[in-house]
């Protein structure tokens, strides 16, 4: 029985709505007091003992400090702090962030963005006291001090044009759980306009996200403009508007990297390639065959002749070239959904396998060793998807990063192989099923990958579910994968409300993920509360 | 065994992509010839036999020319029209499109758009020659010259500047099937900005929707400022930034009206009201009452007592002043998820009923007859969730349209009882399915209502399943309900493909429905394509 009296009423509002520290990821360790700290008005952030320093990070620390201007986030509680305004009225006054560098060489976040992944430092410390003053963010590399200067800028919120906390004195030390933290945006299905990128990248960089997967061309179109090979993207692309110039890609690479991220590029082959069709008939087999669906899992049809040496020096060439355009140590080369039944029907695939004397498989791992020697000899490694890893019989090397996109109870067969592994599974993290599929004609309508992944599906993913302690040690990240497996959703849910919310505050759309009356309250809306 | 040849590639590529009529919704009856046909630099639309036109048929004349002039619509074909160049270029031209009005009054759009229901007037003819010339647009009434414009803007595709259709003569006679086709907002879970909602009446007049149903408060915030009751939204607004003003709506209001729609505001009752306990303590049972789940189908839980003739009162007063706000002939008295339990556990309501010697549902009862004969005596009729009418004895006037929300499967039932229907069953129709919930200790996060509603899905609803002729009289409509039942995806998808791209072109945001290769290629994504 539940008596309803006014005295509860009254003592269930005056409830104190805990202070949420708007930090997404969670930091490895912190600690945190319960101390009122503002900015002061001509807060600034400034350098010791960087001689030189790059000049990203000098404009990482602009844009932090207009972050700190505009960001005008509340505090989400009912009164969104209103009865904080006597503490901040009152509290000590924080007036300068210092970065110190404490590693030797003066390199840009550019250039250590895109190192290889086992070499990228991106740790940091942070100390925020409480008595106002000073606050320190060390690390050893510009890429680390970005990372706190990241972390500094979701500490605060706002009350009528004051910056602050509850929470001082804060103290962080922090590093990522796994190096590769990505995401994956395909502008081959649809094209996204360079703008669209770079809020992507924008975006990215404010939750340490540090791999931009550009899956940049497909069957569908090849906006990718490649040096030497412009007439692929010229018979290829949507339309000379849907494309992406040299000029695009170097500012989009630049642009990344100076926010931490590495574009890695895949151009998907052999299959996944229909397009290239419209401008080289003679590498591509089975071209707008139909039905779509005995020669493809998607229309158009049509897959590089990767049996005939001219196609595969064809394909050597176009990866070498296309790899120049971007900084990263690394390149996709896909992988995925090979179709077996259109090099059967292939007269040509089929001549060039008698000449050769061999079969299907052994010329497959011909064409990838020839592909990824190509690529090595850039000083690029190679990415696949997992079907090279696990259905076809190629020679991969050892440092070969591996994408399990079926399904995560893949994850494990890789691993045993011993290949570096990058969780992207479809039952954990495509963001894109449940939404309705794009076949035309099904009444039902229902996508390849239904249901729709929820947050919380994969917030609470285990990387290293059914691994041994060596072949964990081969997972080298996924999505959101800073502090290591999520797990709690009910602590996460009122960091990620204040994160949807920034996101707003500085202009990127972010759908409700409750009622604001339940962000208000955290908790209030839980099952049992 | 296919066989691959230069030939067969030329002759698919080749292939003539078919010209869509980009209509949406598709008009009951269309004749299109095959001749082009372009407008001319200087056209114009004028209005013949109408003396004193309406300042809102001005108003949409002007809108239509602007669509006209920067709708720039490429059909969707892989080469998006250049092969037509030649045939535009000496096309006929089309100079002028004359309004006739032949029925006998000149009343507006916006007096036209707030009619019941059952005397609405929609129904226009329009005549494009193929020869150039004049186009001729007939209706009844002002409504039925505004969905002509509608229609006569939809027509068009755009090429280097020029205007064109290849499909001249066009000669449509159209008038809808249901005179209800509503597109609902809750704007009490979130808020959404005036100009937010102006945006979507936009979006819905483009494709003759006619009703927006507002569920405009509920019990996570009262946003909705109500003349003589100004304290529950100060109280029970997120903040007073999130509230919609007299003149707001008043604005709002207007806008739609003019636009075609009519504004259905809900003022949920007796549930779905927990907040106006905020402001006024006395009237609601269990507010706030935990564990939620015991009390509430969401928190917060509170329900206003309705077996209080003071609460009754006060609830007849409030329905009386909001329905004032608004020019349409209906307002939802909402009765949707009420909570016995909360009451069975309330001792105010327990003793009303001892006192009154009545059942929780003769309160029931005497609440809606009150409520509803104070809205009837302000000439407005009642509109209802459909537990009001299945779960609950309560009588409801014959005219009340019973909104089905929880299940298609119960219109039937619904439909039995004599009752006015509207679909609006979540099995179908709710937009918000599938996309995780709002549950947040829940790791899995799937919403009551997945999976997501697929177009298809609704597309293929038909309207009258199980119902006798005289039961299928009694629907009223649903969503997109112009065309009556539709069922064929594979027709609709190029129509809603150009909608899209069109919506994009008006500055409405949309999803792709396919990757474009698919979208300039109709059929071409089908299974068996």
């Amino acid at each position: 029985m539940v008596k309803f009296s006014w005295t509860f009423l009254t003592t269930l509002l005056a409830v104190w709505a805990p202070s949420i520290s708007a930090l997404w990821p969670q930091p490895q360790h912190i600690t945190t007091g319960t101390t009122p700290l503002r900015l002061s008005q001509g807060f600034s952030i400034s350098l010791s003992n960087i001689n030189g320093p790059p000049q990203d990070l000098k404009d990482a620390i602009t844009r932090t400090q207009q972050y700190l201007q505009r960001d005008k986030l509340q505090i989400l509680a009912v009164d969104r702090g209103a009865s904080n305004a006597g503490a901040i009225s009152k509290a000590s006054i924080l007036s300068k962030l210092t970065l110190s560098l404490d590693g030797g060489s003066v390199t840009s976040i550019s250039q250590e963005a895109v190192k290889p992944l086992e070499s990228r430092v991106e740790g940091y410390s942070l100390s925020i006291p409480a008595n106002g003053g000073e606050a320190v963010l060390h690390a050893n590399t510009t890429l680390g001090l970005f990372r706190g200067l990241t972390t500094f800028g979701q500490l605060w919120y706002d009350w009528d044009g004051t910056t602050y906390t509850l929470e001082a004195p804060v103290n962080i030390v922090d590093s990522p759980a796994y190096p590769y933290r990505g995401f994956m945006l395909d502008t081959a299905r649809n094209y996204f306009s360079v703008s669209d990128i770079l809020r992507v990248l924008d975006a990215m960089s404010w939750v340490k996200l540090n791999t931009f997967h550009w899956h940049v061309v497909d069957s569908q179109s090849f906006p990718l403009v490649v040096p030497g090979f412009e007439e692929i993207s010229q018979n290829g692309a949507y339309s000379s508007a849907f494309t992406y110039s040299t000029s695009d890609v170097n500012y989009m690479v630049q642009y990344a990297a100076a926010r931490g991220i590495d574009v890695i590029a895949e151009i998907d082959t052999p299959g996944h390639t229909a397009i290239i069709y419209t401008s080289h008939p003679e590498h591509v087999a089975c071209p707008l065959a139909t039905p779509w669906a005995q020669f493809a899992n998607e229309p158009p049809a049509g897959q590089l002749r990767f049996a005939s040496p001219v196609t595969t020096n064809f394909t050597a060439s176009l990866l070498t070239s296309a790899s120049s355009l971007f900084s990263s140590p690394y390149l996709s080369t896909g992988g995925d959904e090979l179709n077996i039944n259109c090099y059967t029907q292939d007269a040509q695939t089929q001549q060039e396998l008698a000449q050769q004397n061999k079969t299907l498989e052994q010329a497959l791992d011909t064409f990838t060793q020839t592909t990824h020697g190509a690529l090595r000899m850039k000083g690029k490694t190679p990415v696949v998807w997992e079907e090279m890893a696990l259905v076809h019989n190629v020679t991969l090397g050892n440092d070969t990063l591996v994408m399990v996109w079926i399904s995560s109870q893949n994850v494990q067969a890789v691993a045993q192989k011993g290949f570096k592994v990058v969780h992207a599974a479809s039952d954990y993290f495509y963001l894109d099923c449940g939404a309705g599929e794009w076949i035309g004609n099904d009444p039902a309508g229902n996508s390849w990958c239904d249901p729709f992944k929820t947050w919380q599906k994969a917030y609470t993913f285990n990387p290293t579910a059914n691994l041994t302690e060596a072949q964990s040690k081969l997972i080298m990240g996924g999505k959101l994968w800073w502090s290591g497996a999520g797990g709690n959703v009910d602590t996460a849910l009122p960091r990620l409300h204040d994160l949807s919310f920034r996101f707003l505050q500085r202009g990127v759309n972010t759908i409700p993920l409750q009622p604001l009356w339940c962000a208000l309250r955290p908790g209030a809306c839980d099952l049992t509360a």
